[in-house]
C-alpha cells in the first residue's frame, strides 16, 4: 500500500470567494474530499463546504465523503488527554471515510480559514498510518477577514502583537510587553473582565459571511452592546464564531 | 469633486496563485490600478504586480498607472519623523499618479501579502484629502506562506503566539510569556543573539514564490546555516526577504 497524498486546503472563514486558485487547483486535483458533519444545532459549514464543492469542481474526478465528526467525550476529566482521545478518534473518522474508495490516493480535507491557525487537522493528520505526504494551502484566516471588514491594521508601526484565546485573557488577564491584542475562540467575552481604560475594541462575529455582524469603539463604551450584539446573534442563528482585537493607548 | 473608492487588495507573497476570487473581483471593477517601482537593485514586485494584472484583467476597463515610490531620507534622525514624512511623500506620489486619469474614481492598490501586516498602505490611504472610501481585500501573508509550506501550525493549542519584528527581538530579547515567535522584518538574522538552547526555528526567504528556499530545525544547529543561506541568495538575487518562526519547549 503506498503513501497517500493528503492536502490540507484553506478556504476562507465563509465567503466563497476567499478562496484562492491554488486552493480551486489543489481541489481539483483531489481523488476524495473528505467533508466533517457537526450534527445539528451546530455551526453548518458542512453545508458550506458542499456549496464550495459545488461551485468549484468542473471534473467528475473528485468524489465528495461526508463523515461524522466524533464528539469530544466531556467525561474526561484532563483537557489535554480529553484532546488527544478527541484527535484520534476523529483520525479514525477519517480513515473509515477513506475506506469508502480505497484507490483513491489523493485526498484532502477543507480547512476552515488557514490550517496554520488554532486548527487541528495537521495534528490529526499525524496520527495516520502509514503516514500521509502532507502538504497545506493556506487560506484566509477570521483574524484578515476581521481586519479587512475594519479597514485596520493589526499592528502599530514597528510594533509586535498577540495573537490568544479568550480562555487565556481570562484567567492570565492583558498579557506583559504587548499592547495589541488578537483574541480568537472566546466563547464568554473575556474582553468584560478587563479594566476597559484606555483600549479599543474591534469585534466580528460570522466574518467574511453574509451573516456578518460588526463593532469597534473605546471598549467602556461598546463593552455592553457587544455583549448584547454576540447573545442575540447566537440566539437567532444557534450558533457564532466571533474574533476581536484589543488596542491599548 | 465626489470622493474616490479606494481599494487594498492583498495578493500574496509571490504565487499569482495565493490570489483570491474577491481580488481577482476587485481588480476587475477597478478604474485604475496604480503600481509602486521601487528602482533597480530593489525587490522588483512591479514586475510581479505586472504580471498578476496581465494574467486576471479580462476587460479593457481598468488603467495601470505606474509611479516612482519615494525614497526614505534617511538623515531625518527621528524615526517615526522619517517614517510620517515618507508617508506623506507617498501619498502625494499616488495624487500625481491618479491625476493622470482624473475621471477614474475606482482606484485600487495591489498590497504585498495582507494590508493589515506590517504594510504602511492603510496609514497612506487615511493621508488623502478629500478622505476616500476605504475597502481592504485580504490576501495570504508571508506568515501563512510560511506555515504551509513548513506544513506546521502556527500555535500549540491552546497557547498564544506573538508576532514581531527583528529589530524588537534584537534590542528586547525574548518576551515574556510567550513560547512561539513569528518573527518579520529581520535585516539582520535577530535569531543569532538568542542563547538557542531549546529554541527550534522554521525559516523561509522567498516564501511562495519560485526563488523560495527554506531551513528547520533545532537553533543550534541550522542558526549558521541559515546565515549561509541568507547571505548567498542575497548576494544571487540582489534582494531577499525572509521569515521565521520560534518556538521554546
Ligand atoms: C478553531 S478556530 C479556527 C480558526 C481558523 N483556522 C482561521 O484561520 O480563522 C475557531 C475560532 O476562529 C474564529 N473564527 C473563525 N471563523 C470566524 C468567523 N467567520 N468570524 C469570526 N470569528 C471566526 C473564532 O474566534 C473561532 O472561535
Ligand atoms: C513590509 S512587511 C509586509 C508583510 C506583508 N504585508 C505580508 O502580509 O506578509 C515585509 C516583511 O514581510 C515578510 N515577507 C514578505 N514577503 C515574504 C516572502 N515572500 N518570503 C518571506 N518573507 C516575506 C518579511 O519578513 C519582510 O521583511
Amino acid at each position: 500500500m503506498s503513501a497517500i497524498d493528503l492536502t490540507l486546503i484553506g478556504i476562507g472563514t465563509g465567503n466563497p470567494e476567499h478562496l484562492t486558485l491554488q486552493a480551486i487547483r489543489a481541489m481539483n486535483a483531489q481523488d476524495m474530499i473528505l467533508i466533517p458533519r457537526k450534527g445539528p444545532g451546530k455551526a453548518d459549514l458542512a453545508e458550506l463546504r458542499r456549496a464550495i464543492c459545488d461551485e468549484v469542481l468542473t471534473g467528475k474526478g473528485t468524489r465528495i465523503v461526508e463523515f461524522d465528526l466524533p464528539v469530544r467525550d466531556e467525561r474526561t476529566a484532563d483537557y489535554r488527554q480529553r484532546v488527544d482521545d478527541w484527535h484520534d478518534e476523529i483520525a479514525g473518522a477519517w480513515k473509515a471515510a477513506m475506506a469508502e474508495y480505497p484507490e483513491a490516493s489523493r485526498i484532502a480535507l477543507l480547512v476552515w480559514g488557514d490550517p496554520s491557525l488554532y486548527d487541528s487537522t495537521l495534528r490529526i493528520a499525524a496520527r495516520l498510518r502509514p503516514a500521509p505526504r502532507v502538504a497545506v494551502i493556506p487560506g484566509i484566516t477570521s483574524l484578515q477577514a476581521l481586519t479587512a471588514t475594519h479597514a485596520i491594521p493589526i499592528n502599530e508601526i514597528g510594533a509586535p502583537f498577540l495573537v490568544t484565546t479568550g480562555r487565556r485573557l481570562r484567567n492570565e488577564g492583558w498579557p506583559v510587553g504587548v499592547d495589541t491584542l488578537a483574541v480568537m475562540l472566546d466563547g464568554d467575552c473575556a474582553f468584560t473582565a478587563l479594566d476597559p481604560a484606555g483600549l479599543h475594541i474591534w469585534w466580528g462575529a460570522y466574518v467574511g459571511m453574509a451573516e456578518e455582524i460588526t463593532c469597534a469603539g473605546p471598549l467602556a463604551d461598546v463593552s455592553e452592546r457587544i455583549v448584547r450584539m454576540r447573545a442575540e446573534a447566537r440566539e437567532r442563528h444557534g450558533w457564532i464564531m466571533d474574533i476581536y482585537i484589543l488596542r491599548r493607548h
